[in-house]
């Protein structure tokens, strides 16, 4: 029988990170992955979207298994089909048990398809994590003129934006009164309903898919509630993901609220040596510490290195999920990093707001520079910061992790107009009305 | 008499920033900036060297009067010429007085001339932050060919970028073994010396300017230590910035060891009600403590934040400079926060670091991928992080605004590690190695 030090049941990016932070901190284990997909066949998570308009095949969009390789950690092409937790070993689907010391579990999760009628015709897709799935998807789109996408969340508007480059007609259809409302205030969803519209895209709100319509066994159409019909030749679903938790649930494991894998604040199961982490795994909110239902690869990374260094002692702690990320539609970047205004009211708290909007290189005038508009949101008695939204170019992504560590620290306002920053023409806006100081100010003084 | 609650002694970054600070927390105050610059003439200063190959014009690179207008400052183009400390009053070279309540210094700093022969020639520039001035010194790059620059600093660096754009054959002369020594460490200094070559800008090294040749009163070239003589026609000075003090000490108020004017941790000077911030005032290491050289836009910035808020309250203390500043030349990105390796030996630290190179985007095949080197310094025993040097592309200047904010909140390794960043292929690198998190973790376990 096989055995392990380590054993990591899934490759994606929680999975291959845990075994890289298990490596150092546990130089002469014994670390072995288990996963489903073959050599060179793991995809880049944040990558799919990309795949269609930019990349122009799947394989482009690759983790290379040399991070594996390269930090000696063995590798089975095999599934995971059940835990015995007191012999403690996993068995696979192809009859082979492999024994561990201490077990992480990062099986990720698995697109949302909404119950529909029409929901199996030929030419329905969802963001599924496999390279001869999504090659079949690209070929698709070569042979199809109108697309529907159901699900106006980043996935959503990502895929949308990728399609139109291969120059389909595509309809956005957001249940909701606006495209990425869970994760902006409204002014800024609109913001990117406009460039979407700009764009050409389609983008129908407050607009419930009620049934992928047929012909011949493929997609004609969908039908909203309400009746209105959609010409469509694919649908791609991008409504979420939900934990994939058969293994845990199978062996008996607690499950969280959100349906993830229970874990506590260092990432263990209900069972001590069995870990859980990435979009498999429960979350918790850093600032209420409830439940959260934030999925992102970034996470599953910071995961990873909290499991992988707590295998034989307690030496990081999970402050629960800020929430990170950004995307760009077009040439509009968009970032969001803890609580929006909205999300504020809803966890509770009373708040104070900063806004801006600068040019993104000074002076003004220097070629590409684009309008960056900034909102932060400050608990209203301690002036602690609670988040931020981030409209601009390119740089919107490291500006967003510039607020998480604003965050993380959890600075108040006085300290945050005092963040030394730097700036350089070509590179960030001016010294004088830079953004995060400049809102932080404003939050305090208006 | 003419007379303000607040009245600021300059009017580039800090006292901008600082009169639009006190207008915020005393919303009914007096505010006046004296300043010599007439409208429209104050040069936004990080932008002086894009003027030449970039923005074509200084009138290109000013900073909105609006900023004053907007905020009710009041604003009085004058030169201050000597301070009454025992009644309060600010005497202007065209023979006003001016009452204050309080007096914040920010007059700046100006350009080094190293005193060898042949300073006085026609065609020798620094660089002045005068309109005419660098109008002037546009007009001349038209008419000559070969142009040398003195210092290979940031200030050098970029305006041999820019000299370079528009075709001239420019040579870079630098004293020490590298450009940029003072802030990078050496293989970061060669990354930048590498591609002032590959863009054909001559660099010479361990170079000392002896003499400015000339022949008819103009330039004709320089002769360096040891003898060798270079071929110019026309010479500029990047050699660095010295604080103007005069006015100071003429009041009597009391000079630091830097030769800056001496300022607590509130930003008063050795008089209670006068302040005084940006390049004029003297700085203090946020590592040692001590005196320390760098002058910034974005220093002058939060120390006019600081002295702002702290008119008739100390509200915000300056904790010292961490020094964060980012360049681009070419297309490389270069940037850097805190100590480097070298700045923390000599400031007395052990220390380990940490290093990595990974691509700025994700999958490295998203066209437009750079490779990001990034070297983190942490304090050897407590793991605090000392400081951070990153190259790149154009994320970098926000990049280094990351490791500013973990450097400011004096993050350990492992909190580093855990820092919760998000990420997107087209704005960031992958969430697998994201630079910042893994050189931190390579840091604590090699």
């Amino acid at each position: 029988m096989e055995s392990a030090d380590v054993v990591i049941v899934g490759g994606s990016a929680a999975g291959i990170v845990a075994g890289m932070t298990a490596r150092r901190h546990y130089k002469d284990a014994k670390i072995t992955v288990v996963r489903k997909e073959k050599e060179g066949q793991v995809l880049v998570p944040c990558g799919l979207p990309y795949i269609f308009g930019t990349l122009g095949a799947a394989e482009k969009n690759i983790m290379p298994d040399a991070l594996l390789s390269n930090n000696k950690i063995d590798l089975v092409v095999d599934e995971a089909a059940s835990i015995d937790r007191k012999a403690k070993k996993v068995a696979t689907a192809s009859g082979k048990f492999i024994e561990y010391e201490k077990l992480i579990l990062a099986t990720g999760a698995v697109p949302i398809i909404i119950p529909i009628p029409g929901k199996d015709l030929e030419n329905v897709f969802c963001a599924t994590k496999d390279v001869a799935y999504l090659n079949g998807l690209l070929k698709k789109l070569a042979e199809v003129k109108d697309v529907v996408i159901i699900g106006g969340g980043f996935i959503g508007l990502e895929f949308a934006d990728e399609f139109k480059k291969k120059g389909l007609n595509v309809t956005v259809v957001e249940m909701l009164p606006h495209c990425l409302q869970l994760v902006f205030d409204e002014d800024f969803c609109a913001l990117a309903e406009n460039k979407l519209k700009e764009r050409g895209i389609n983008v129908k709100t407050n607009a419930q898919a009620e049934e992928i319509l047929g012909k011949d066994g493929k997609v004609r159409g969908i039908r909203l509630k309400g009746g209105e019909e959609l010409k469509a030749d694919l649908v791609f679903f991008g409504v979420g993901v939900r934990p994939d938790t058969e293994l845990a649930q199978k062996a008996d494991l607690k499950i969280g609220e959100t349906r993830g894998i229970w874990v506590d604040e260092y990432g263990r199961t209900s069972e001590k040596d069995i870990f859980a982490i990435g979009d498999c795994a429960e979350k918790r909110s850093f600032f209420t510490k409830k439940p959260s239902a934030l999925r992102l690869a970034s996470i599953a990374g910071s995961e990873g290195r909290i499991a992988g260094a707590n295998l034989s002692g307690l030496r990081r702690k999970n402050e629960g999920v800020i929430g990170s990320f950004a995307t760009i539609i077009g040439d509009l970047g968009l970032g969001e990093a803890g609580l929006t205004e909205a999300g504020a009211r809803q966890a509770g708290f009373d708040f104070i707001i900063g806004e801006v909007t600068t040019p993104d290189k000074h002076p003004g005038s220097i070629p590409g520079a684009k309008d960056l508009k900034m909102r932060l949101v400050f608990e209203k008695a301690t002036h602690e910061i609670l988040g931020g939204q981030v409209s601009g170019g390119p740089t919107v992504g490291e500006v967003v992790n510039i607020l998480a560590c604003l965050i993380q620290n959890r600075m108040k306002a006085d300290e945050v107009v005092t963040f030394q920053y730097g700036t350089h023409p070509f590179l960030t806006p001016s010294p004088v009305p830079y953004p995060i100081v400049n809102a932080a100010e404003i939050a305090l003084t208006k």
